[in-house]
């Protein structure tokens, strides 16, 4: 039996980040903890390779740490003070040495819930610095609900949140480094994959500028109708929404999309 | 091998329909072709079910045809005259006496390329009318140019597209009857399914009322890289665009969705 879906509230921090200051990312987000504007908040959502920025080697790959690391230690601490759940990516240094583009959620007992590491990788960039993951997100139960990953490239493909969808997710936290050259995503792709799987999704861009490349922003949340509840513009911006559990019954009645389905789940 | 795509001048004609008037709707038809004003054109895509209408089930059946009925013959006519390819939805009945959501592409010779059954037909209404297709839409080859059918409903699923795009498709005919209750689906869902393709997307809506249930109207034709080309309003109007055949290179090299692809095509 799975615990019934209680309102959750959830909010997204989209910002300019710092390359290569994961402890200077951290603090801020301190910060905005110790002000109080995220009481009453579940889980934050927080961008791709958000502690090491995205688009500069030197700083992936110093900020690079296994999933056990310091940053990660400080990040259980924070979950663990305040209370809430922190969902954030990061790049992971495994074991063997492999780097991956991975995200983490962390519960507010500082207990990592969720890993995963992203498996369409997009580009040279990507592929030159980081091993692409070959395993879909699993799902995480949290105050009842189900919620997986999709990194950025992930969510422009349908299968992926498709298959999670197919797998009971109700809530998508999809952490993306999208360009501004690439409107149609955050505009209408992160809507279209919310309806079509009548599911949440939290899309958590970054934004500003690095070396004269701007991100696109335009963070979100979707309603599993398609319609965004909360935006924010290309800059910095806090989303907080609380999500209504009875959303996803009244638009799986109006789109029954999972229900008529005639195809089996995408496999990797 | 393959014939290279040629530029291909493509129109969509979105009009109220006339419930159970096949013959009135087919006069309607050469009265604009006598006009002139499709002169040059290849192929005019008209709504899912055109000739009969739609929400009328005494219509909808008095309308029904086979394949090569009085109607189509009508349609081949007029095609040969004209010299463009034409592709409508029309309610058929097959010579088991098994009534489909069907569409055609009747080539300027009057023959038949391509006909489709619609796979994923809509609610009650739909079901209780016509038996559903158990078949993808096969690749038909004009002008160089590979065409697939997808109608409605079936546009709303991305398998349906990611299979034709899959099996070569560059330019998909989406015939459509959906209502103004759910604009995502001309504002979002034919973009994101052209952008996620890399390919040309015509989408012929319905407008107009029938017995109160108004259509959505704002037809498409939408280019490889999700933007629109060409957009209709809520009642009559008349879209016409050269395709352009580099368009679909450039936008997989943009974003080259079907390159990177990590999944099997989805199958029925």
């Amino acid at each position: 039996m799975t615990a019934p879906r209680r309102p959750f509230t959830l909010a997204v921090w989209q910002q300019p980040g710092l390359c290569g200051q994961p402890d200077a990312m951290i603090d801020r987000l301190a910060a905005l903890l110790d002000s109080g504007v995220l009481g009453g908040v579940d889980l934050l959502l927080l961008p791709e390779l958000w502690t090491s920025g995205y688009f500069d080697t030197p700083a992936v790959t110093a900020a690079s740490e296994p999933a056990d690391g310091p940053w990660q230690a400080r990040m259980a601490t924070l979950a663990r003070r305040h209370g809430l759940a922190l969902a954030y990516g990061y790049p992971e240094l495994a074991p063997d040495q492999v780097r991956y583009n991975s995200v983490r959620l962390i519960d507010a007992e500082g207990e990592t819930l969720l890993a995963y590491r992203k498996v369409n990788l997009w580009g040279d960039y990507e592929r030159a610095l980081f091993a692409a993951g070959d395993t879909a997100s699993a799902i995480a139960h949290l105050h009842g609900w189900r919620i997986g990953f999709s990194i950025c490239y992930d969510t422009e493909y349908p299968e992926t949140l498709r298959d999670l969808a197919l797998r009971g997710a109700d809530l998508v936290l999809a952490p993306t480094a999208v360009g501004a050259e690439f409107p149609l995503i955050a505009e209408a792709v992160i809507r279209v994959r919310a309806l079509e799987n009548g599911l949440w999704l939290a899309f958590a861009n970054r934004s500003g500028e690095e070396y004269g490349y701007r991100f696109d922003g335009q963070s979100a949340i979707v309603g599993p109708d398609g319609l965004v509840r909360a935006r924010a513009a290309d800059d910095e911006g806090l989303l907080i929404t609380t999500l209504d559990p009875g959303a996803i019954a009244a638009a799986r009645a109006a789109t029954p999309y999972l229900h008529d389905m005639r195809w089996a789940a995408p496999e990797l």
